[in-house]
């Protein structure tokens, strides 16, 4: 397998570190809008690095991506940017004639009139308008493969397959003891994306009503973490698999939310009372002159670089999928869940945990793919793959899940 | 008298208007950096403005100031621009032999060390700083002269002139009942500003100790504003006054505390946690290509403009002056204040009415200057003037003031 990843940043970055132990592809070829990124990146391999390479490209450049892809006669592309790029980059592996993998879907947008009420375009619904076509060249788009998306689904799949006979709710829940030395504020990912996914309508799946949103921050409950996280506030944020578990998965309801806690949410509030959540453009004085900026780029780059904070963080961050139901007509109650503990993936592989969570998903789906297990054609969730070979290989790769009772 | 106002915002348009029902001046060319906005200024006075002109310039070029003095043969500079102007436009003055006048003091920076104990540099020090170099050439720097600073300063000598024998305490304090229709969040005044006052280190003077700093947001107490305000949450931030009163009117303890009320501090607290209230550029993506742009002014272009405001502004706003100390051997507390109703200002000048309240005062000491009962040179604030001929003219203008014994 001969593999182009798209964007080194800190889950790319993670990704050549987690990839770079393992033998199942035969070159990964690392490109960034920023060469140094995909330079430092390889460099920082050492002599684990031969089987990599650094190049340059714009993710929104669709000609220039399947170039790439042909010139490195790649099988696959990683998407490793933030969603913004989702459709330009999955456009460009399909007219590449490679498989596609990402680890968030294309980008949805409000209902116009009753945003707080029902879904307007749905995260994904661009990507899954394709699948005929991906269907046709026979190639596989598999998407939300990372952590959450990625592992949740592939925890639902597997409660789904192994643990319950009927499922009442599914409900994807986060929560970390994260802190930050030396910072009021420094959030331990993308704040592009946490401000999409935490703004947004976010939306919750029932069997009789189908997709429906509601306000931001809604239902609120306090939820126990494993491992010594202990209980954290959660609540409702669009995320994208409320939209991929009821495609493969049978579920009376399916919710994610998210640990994020009062500060963080007051915070995000305020960003967007302000509006400086918007990416609509406006027009500031700069160095060069007048010029258009994205209010929410400018709060990505007023704070640290979350992959560069892993030295002076602390704590554990865990993901993981909670399910409740009936198994041989009893009720059954189960947390299946990933803990990540910051200091052993800095001395592991020098990552923080966040980024590091979200990167070793997407390399064990590819090396299932690579070895046949999981195969397919058409844009497809984790959730459509048989789940405990992804388990067991997640456990081979030293980084085993867990799973309580409740 | 003919006057260079530069600056044609929001106090800047309501300067014209107030000017252009008074005689006591033959000319006032109204300079901006966006030429449309001077030239808006000016065709909104209609038949009443011929004796204003419209002009281009940049407030930060000392030499095109200075040139625009000369063609016009400018008596005086009225600064209206926001204060990272005051000294190129206080230095621009004295090259071009005029008075100047303006309604913030030159920029602070906190103490290195112990910003929240000790002055750095203080507010308005560069500007006294170059007193000898106004006192000889026989031209005055009003400074500090709108609303506050400006008329509370009038009312603190006003105090100390004619209702107090000994001053205990003289305390700034500024409160309103303004609202906004259709906005979440919508600052009255230049949040450029409000951010560098709110949250530098508010300054204190005491007789015995000097000028010395407290942490942002220090001291909070309800007073109780006039005519229907009513009881509002004050709290300390660094203001001209405290710098200016001490100079002029013997008391023993100055303060400035601003009624910001509490949602408006945690987002003020908000955009300092995040890094949004620096002024330090930072690169982003831009239409141009990667920019140099400042967070603060990225703030400002993503709020409605506050002097756009006035016809969704309903409530009314006071500035005033609170005096404790003791009369003829007993003890006394007053409140000099003036109060503007926004249903008012709109009706009667079409400008909201804080910047309203801004704007009438530099116009009555500009009065004041051309009838020669101010008169001096070198740097003053207004208290080194006799209060009761400003009194008794910003009745004259319909903008009555109070005073009430508590």
């Amino acid at each position: 397998m001969r593999i182009l990843l798209v964007g080194a940043g800190g889950v790319g970055t993670a990704i050549t570190r987690i990839a770079a132990r393992r033998d199942f592809f035969e070159h990964m070829a690392v490109a960034d809008y920023d060469p140094t990124r995909a330079e430092a990146a390889v460099a920082a391999l050492g002599d684990a690095g031969s089987r990599f390479s650094a190049h340059r490209v714009d993710a929104s450049d669709r000609a220039a991506v399947t170039a790439l892809l042909t010139e490195h006669r790649c099988d696959v592309l990683l998407n490793a940017t933030d969603p913004r790029f989702v459709m330009p980059l999955f456009e460009a592996a399909l007219a590449g004639r490679a498989h596609y993998l990402d680890m968030a879907m294309s980008l949805s947008a409000p209902h116009p009139d009753r945003p707080y009420e029902e879904c307007g375009v749905r995260l994904g619904d661009a990507q899954f308008e394709q699948a005929e076509l991906w269907e046709k060249s026979g190639r596989l788009a598999l998407v939300g493969m990372g952590v959450e998306p990625g592992l949740s689904d592939v925890f639902a799949r597997h409660a789904a397959d192994e643990l319950f006979d009927e499922i009442e709710e599914i409900g994807i829940r986060d929560g970390a003891n994260l802190t930050v030395e030396g910072y009021d504020f420094a959030p331990s990912f993308s704040i592009w994306t946490t401000i999409e996914e935490c703004l947004n309508p976010p939306v919750v799946f029932e069997k009789d009503r189908g997709w429906f949103t509601t306000e931001p921050f809604s239902e609120p409950e306090v939820f126990d973490f494993p491992e010594g996280i202990g209980p954290v506030e959660c609540v409702n944020v669009e995320h994208e698999e409320v939209l991929l578990v009821p495609r493969w998965v049978d579920a009376r309801r399916v919710t994610f939310k998210y640990g994020l806690g009062d500060d963080f949410i007051g915070k995000l509030k305020t960003l967007h009372a302000l509006g400086l959540d918007s990416t609509a453009p406006v027009t500031v004085a700069s160095d060069l002159g007048p010029a258009r900026i994205s209010p929410r780029d400018v709060v990505a780059a007023v704070l640290p670089d979350p992959a560069t904070l892993g030295d002076r963080m602390h704590g554990k961050t865990c993901a993981g999928t909670w399910v409740k139901g009936t198994k041989d007509g009893a009720p059954r109650e189960v947390y299946l869940y990933h803990v990540v503990d910051n200091q052993w993936s800095m001395r592991e592989y020098g990552s923080q945990a966040v980024v590091w969570q979200t990167a070793i998903n997407p390399v064990v789906a590819l090396e299932l793919v690579a070895a046949g297990t999981w195969a397919g054609s058409g844009v497809l969730g984790p959730e459509a793959f048989p789940a405990r070979p992804f388990l067991e290989l997640l456990t081979a790769y030293g980084s085993p899940w867990g799973q309580r009772e409740q």
